[in-house]
């Protein structure tokens, strides 16, 4: 089974989002998020393969990744990944990845050095663009991306990657919900409920 | 939190290994290894940040991670990983994880192309190794490498990779087993049963 699913899967997940605001490059990969997300049933699986996307369509970055939030530890656990080995987990409210969770939305951060708090996986990294990923209206994880540039991100990447990121959502809202369950023994339990 | 445990956790999963027959070259890479795996209880992050380990460590590669085995499907899913987007699903028997799956040995493969059946996820790899990783006597996944060199991998980079994944196994054995129930429904129930 190849790294995508099929086309009328992937239009499915395109038919959730607006692209007509992104610039050409981010609606190219938005198109590609969605291939790469369609039909993917399986949590670990999913991330790892659209972090391997943004990892080889995105210029000057030093990681690009995902944390999944614990619900019961508020705690940020280390996810799929492409870069160096990174902070294993990250504290509701710290650094720039839990900032993006206390506050429910994206942290555009043009130099991490000026951020109060920055935890510094990669000592690389000078820029960095966290977005919230939510699951029925509560956040479940972030995607994290840092830069060895300084400025690396603007709004219009914000934007973009906001799009990738709604496209994740789609399809995870499709999952079985035991796949959080290592992250959120209530959703477990509602999983056995239903079974 | 940092990407590596404790001193005396790495130690005690360096206690359970022989790396007196490694090459000095594994011989460190085991020990890296052993920091990585240690004291961290969450299978995705530790898979995903021991990947970044070996993709920095070993040259010549273009693909480094794993493959999770879903025991009632019998059906290898991707698991975290560094290189390119990768085939999603691999079947029991399949290509030369599925083969390493079935044998429950170690795959090393000098040129893919020569192997009946080779899964071309990336067009680009000339040789492969596959180990697979037990858990309880049982395969639960394999770590598969690829490289765009053909012979690549020879019977020491076998020997070496086979204690990196002792390790692992052996910090895997600590871990709650409610995290392979999305891989195995039976060991769910085992853990719904302990709890």
């Amino acid at each position: 089974m190849s790294a995508t699913g099929s086309a009328s899967q992937a239009a499915s997940l395109l038919e959730k989002v607006d692209l007509s605001s992104l610039t050409p490059k981010y609606q190219i990969l938005a198109k590609i998020s969605a291939s790469i997300c369609a039909g993917d049933d399986n949590l670990t699986s999913l991330l790892s393969n659209l972090s391997a996307l943004l990892w080889e369509q995105l210029k000057d970055i030093n990681w690009a990744g995902f944390y999944l939030l614990h619900q019961e530890e508020q705690t940020l656990y280390l996810g799929p990944f492409q870069g160096k080995a990174a902070c294993r987990r990250i504290a509701f409210g710290k650094g720039v990845c839990g900032t993006a969770v206390a506050e429910t939305k994206t942290q555009l951060v043009p130099n991490v050095h000026d951020f109060p708090g920055h935890i510094a996986c990669d000592s690389v990294t000078n820029s960095e663009i966290v977005i919230p990923i939510f699951l029925n209206d509560k956040v479940v994880g972030v995607l994290d991306i840092d830069s060895p540039e300084f400025n690396r991100f603007n709004p219009e990447d914000a934007q973009g990657l906001e799009v990738v990121v709604q496209i994740l959502q789609a399809q995870l809202a499709t999952l079985n919900p035991l796949q959080f369950a290592v992250y959120d023994c209530k959703a477990l339990e509602q999983a056995l409920k239903i079974n």
